[in-house]
């Protein structure tokens, strides 16, 4: 149930659900209230002044009775249960041109999700890769005794299913099976994939199936698919059940290779090229996979034997991994994978516990560093259908970038090194309970709001943190454009250290680490290469194909990272290109989107298909222009004020603001 | 060299091959020289008179020096290099009217072999399963740096080879083996047999392809198919240079399964119904199929990894055991195989010691005694396009028959048990050295005149062996046509036993067993009812079509066993219909002729696919007319002396001729 809090001073009302605590409120509506401890009560510094409503909140021993009783409360504590008023105290408060500011960014984190459910449509044309027959066989009479298999094949003729194929060891036991059945039998058919043209045409006149599975009675209701999502640091799954149409499970784990392969695709590919390397990191991935499929097949119930099928995307590492692929010219320069359209590959050859006629299929990667989570990414997102043009890109170590619509699409992959998944930064972590993902500064106090994922004392800091940090910083004037400290600030949050400075975003009593949680000058190099790398990958792709940022009528981010980046905050940093927020969308994981649709959908499996040939993939690695943009990019937002005129104009106008607050002050 | 020898009395000419023996040109011209030791020279019965001419024999300890003198030499060890003149011995001699008789019968002998080539001129469309293409790549650039696949496969489509996917196995080599090769490779291509249709159509519109090697440099010389025919005794293989496109080599041994698990298809049955029999009778016959692929490697100076593709032929269940496939239906009514189109397997998963991407694919089968041999042995034959109705008769523990033409075809089995192939009878034996297989008998003096395989003594008679002798002793009144002996014929080579009677085909001392080798009433019982088995079957199949042996154009003659049959004293027993004799073709292992027919021709294997299906199963053993007809078919050559006009007439002949010898004697 939705409740109003209404915030003093400012009068800003924000609409929150019933039991959020008033520091979600103050989050979602932009509201800046000091507090170091990402929300689990410790800090104490998140006082606010309950007014009207009924608020309830846990006894706190950083309250004092006199406060208690003037209605003070930490606002990370105290829940929601009617519309409210909220005074935030002075030394939270800030003026209402920042307060209106911020507000802006608050905009910034909201989610988008009818992507999906736009790409869902064409999956009422319901046709997967791999189906299941029940059929009642008239046993066979000495005037028609034609073989097992042939009597079979007949039924399904009259079932109009013809070109049939028989995997052997499903022929095997198929008269046993028959009989034992009394002749009711459930077959398992898959559309056969060995043929799926891996050259030219993506069309096949005709259907082939091939019979996989041979069960005792109707098992029709028993069928899943395994849709998988192969990420370099992540697996994630989806049982979906083909029967229902509908997801049965859901899960996700780390890819185990990264116990001791490395954190990034390059060390993977050194990894698997020592003796021996390439088993084991194949391993490793796959029994990342079988403990997926296992907690799959446990949430809902089901059985390994009921799996009919598996779909799944990697980066062209992962794939190459997975399936025992030699990755080694991957990394050396001219970066060619194996194979770009990947054969169709019996599961269990690779180690995948499933039955042994069971099929594994790989989304097709476009190039070294476009994979098939891209390729998945670009169908989940259907920017392969739109009439205009619309950029796609997917952050992480490898900023993945597409752009393109209906008619041709072009890609590129830039590295962007570790920094947004916490590596090169020193309080860097990745997105788990405990990092800081939200963060905003008053300006006048410099002192923070400091939010961390699951509530927990801060521990590090994760890569949309890092983005919020820097973007702070920079309105706050703190940090430079420049990406350094700003020497006339004087406050004990920013210091000097040994090489450089740094600000102090949680002081060590109130981290879960035992010291100060910082952001040096250092870690703001680091980002800011980061986000040069990608942005100078956005306009080298642009400008490869004569067109300009305003020629992009929608922006796609993928990833897992991507789902909790606050645009607007990417945006003044220079990482994303400075476009109307309503022209950006979120799609999560657009590669298990991506998977799942093509497993629900034979035809949209081979959509992907046509997306990985249709892609022009741009190598950057070598391209002078790139590298021109990309010393142009190594400022906040970017070296040329015209590619960012909204954000410069909101640049200009908080340094302005805050010079006034200060000398006003 | 052809070499003349005249033979006196009755001044036959027989044209022989310089080096023949005198013994062998006898055989030729139906001359009848007595002998019992199969030829080597030990009995020192098969006394001759040299005249005129080069003739070179070995010293014998049978003949005295004055015979020697005379110019008396043993026919067996006496060879040709001359024309020349050879006088019959008084104790040899028989009357011109039986001497012209016996030398039809030498005609029964003769091989047709042309069948066989006439089928080779469709192989002038070359289209080989697997091909071999070498490639010369341009290695990537960095602004040409798709897949090592994709580069691949951009190179087979400028050679118009359109729709190629990669077995992984190979895939996972690939970038390795062009960097080794400097970008030479050689590929292996399989056209796609993982779709050939098990359905309804036989033609595929498209050609599908399947990179199953690649192999550095040129390797285009070195492609090799194994053609196997897959017998229950015996397994033939040969080595197709696919290159060359002509026969390596050549190589038959004895299907191991022999050893434990018994004789004939039901005893292989009961075996692999067993515990763990399956398995066991599947690693017998593949370890046969081994050993001949390492002798046909080892002729032909080949290595393992030359071979691209495996084709076979075999009956219902040695293809169903080869495969691993439950055969237990295949012998209980209503007799019911696996299957009968058999989806092509990687020959390398059954055991079969070729490279892990090879292809095994399998002649399709008809019904549980009408397998892959037979399908092989029509497309061997060609009766599939012949206009005329032919009869394709392949004579073993099964007879197996055909007939039709090229708009129909009707097939049956039936159970002739092994007399044929030496089971149940007193003295049988498998068509192996020492076997007698030729036989004549002096009606006067009823010497006989023996023919051992491999002109040694004599160890037991093999099929061939046995119907001479059936078809001697009628023609000699020894025997009844009730196959009975008769009671009035006074010779020690005819004496009464404990049960019955029998004849001394060779005494003791001439043999290499130490006994007798006899043939008894009880052997010729066994005989009249495998022949009756197959008359019979031939009869009820053509009844069954309303045709009547008149209506039959052509007499195929398929088997190693059927190569050494005697057509005219087949004729004679009743085993064969009363046919002139030219209608009779021999086509020996027809089956294999077949396998290699496919193995050159893709169409030709989808042929063959069309034969299978083109094909009509009787069931003879649930039909009424079958018994009936076998009832008849049990006396000599048949209750219906209408069926056998001629040899009735030989027979009444012959019957008076040697009347009127012995009276004359």
């Amino acid at each position: 149930m939705k409740r109003e809090v209404l915030f003093k001073p400012g009068s800003i009302r924000v609409s929150v659900e019933e039991g959020d605590t008033i520091f979600d409120a103050a989050l979602d509506g932009g509201i800046h209230i000091n507090s170091s401890c990402g929300g689990q009560g410790i800090c104490g510094k998140c006082k606010v002044i309950v007014g009207k409503g009924k608020i309830v909140s846990d006894p706190s021993d950083k309250l004092t009775e006199k406060e208690y009783q003037e209605g003070i409360r930490l606002a990370c504590n105290s829940r929601i249960f009617s519309d409210c008023i909220v005074q935030i105290p002075v030394e939270s408060r800030m003026s209402d041109k920042i307060l209106m500011e911020k507000q802006t960014f608050a905009k910034g984190e909201r989610k988008i999700s009818d992507v999906e459910e736009v790409s869902f449509l064409d999956v009422l044309c319901f046709s997967p890769p791999v189906v299941k027959v029940f059929l009642k066989v008239n046993p066979p009479t000495i005037i028609d005794n034609v073989s097992d298999l042939s009597r079979l094949l007949k039924e399904l003729n009259e079932l109009e299913i013809r070109n049939v194929s028989i995997d052997i060891s499903c022929l095997r036991k198929l008269p046993t099976v028959l009989r034992a059945s009394d002749w009711n039998v459930t077959l398992t058919l898959e559309k056969n994939y060995i043929d799926y043209d891996l050259g030219i045409s993506t069309e096949k006149s005709e259907e082939i199936y091939k019979i996989i599975e041979v069960e005792s009675g109707n098992t029709f209701t028993k069928q899943y698919i395994v849709a998988l999502d192969i990420g370099t640091t992540t697996v994630c799954g989806q049982l979906l059940d083909m029967h229902t149409g509908k997801v049965a499970a859901e899960e996700a784990t780390y890819n185990k290779q990264i116990e001791y392969c490395g954190d990034d695709v390059i060390s993977r590919i050194v990894f698997s090229n020592k003796p021996g390397g390439r088993k084991k990191a194949q391993e490793a991935v796959v029994s990342s996979v079988n403990e997926i499929i296992d907690e799959l097949l446990k949430k809902a119930g089901a059985k390994t034997e009921d799996i009919v099928h598996i779909t799944f995307a990697g980066n062209t590492t992962m794939t190459h991994l997975l399936l025992g692929l030699e990755c080694r010219y991957i990394r050396e320069a001219p970066y060619v994978p194996a194979a770009s359209l990947i054969p169709p590959v019996k599961a269990s050859s690779v180690g995948i516990q499933v039955k042994e006629s069971i099929t594994a299929r790989s989304f097709p990667l476009v190039s070294s560093y476009i994979g098939g989570d891209i390729s998945a990414g670009i169908l989940g997102s259907g920017i392969q259908k739109r009439e205009k043009p619309a950029l796609f890109i997917d952050i992480g170590t490898n900023g993945e970038i597409v752009l393109g619509n209906r008619e041709w699409l072009a890609c590129a992959a830039c590295s962007m090194g570790p920094a947004f998944e916490g590596g090169g930064i020193l309080h860097g972590m990745r997105a788990d309970v405990g990092a800081i993902e939200g963060f905003s500064i008053n300006p006048i106090t410099m002192e923070p709001m400091v939010i961390t994922i699951g509530k927990r004392r801060p521990r590090g800091i994760c890569g949309s943190g890092l983005i919020s940090i820097l973007a702070e910083l920079i309105l706050c004037s703190i940090v430079n454009r420049n990406g350094k400290f700003a020497k006339d600030v004087d406050n004990r949050r920013i210091r000097k250290t040994d090489t450089d400075y740094e600000y102090v975003i949680v002081e060590a009593d109130h981290t879960a680490i035992g010291k100060d949680i910082v952001i040096s000058e250092g870690d703001i190099d680091n980002l800011v290469r980061a986000k040069g790398a990608l942005f100078s990958g956005c306009l080298t792709l642009l400008e490869s194909v004569g067109f300009s940022l305003d020629d992009v009528d929608r922006v796609f981010i993928a990833g897992a990272f991507g789902r909790y980046i606050n645009v607007e905050k990417a945006k003044i940093i220079g990482l994303l290109p400075d476009l109307p927020i309503e022209k950006f969308s979120f799609i999560g994981n657009g590669s298990l989107t991506g998977v799942r649709l093509a497993s629900f959908s034979q035809n949209l499996f081979r959509e992907g298909g046509r997306i990985a040939k249709m892609m022009t993939n741009i190598e950057l690695s070598e391209s002078p222009a790139f590298m021109n943009n990309y010393i142009a990019s190594l400022f906040i937002p970017h070296t040329n004020e015209l590619l960012f005129p909204e954000v410069n104009r909101r640049l200009s106008e908080a340094e302005k603001n805050i010079k006034k607050e200060r000398n006003g002050n």
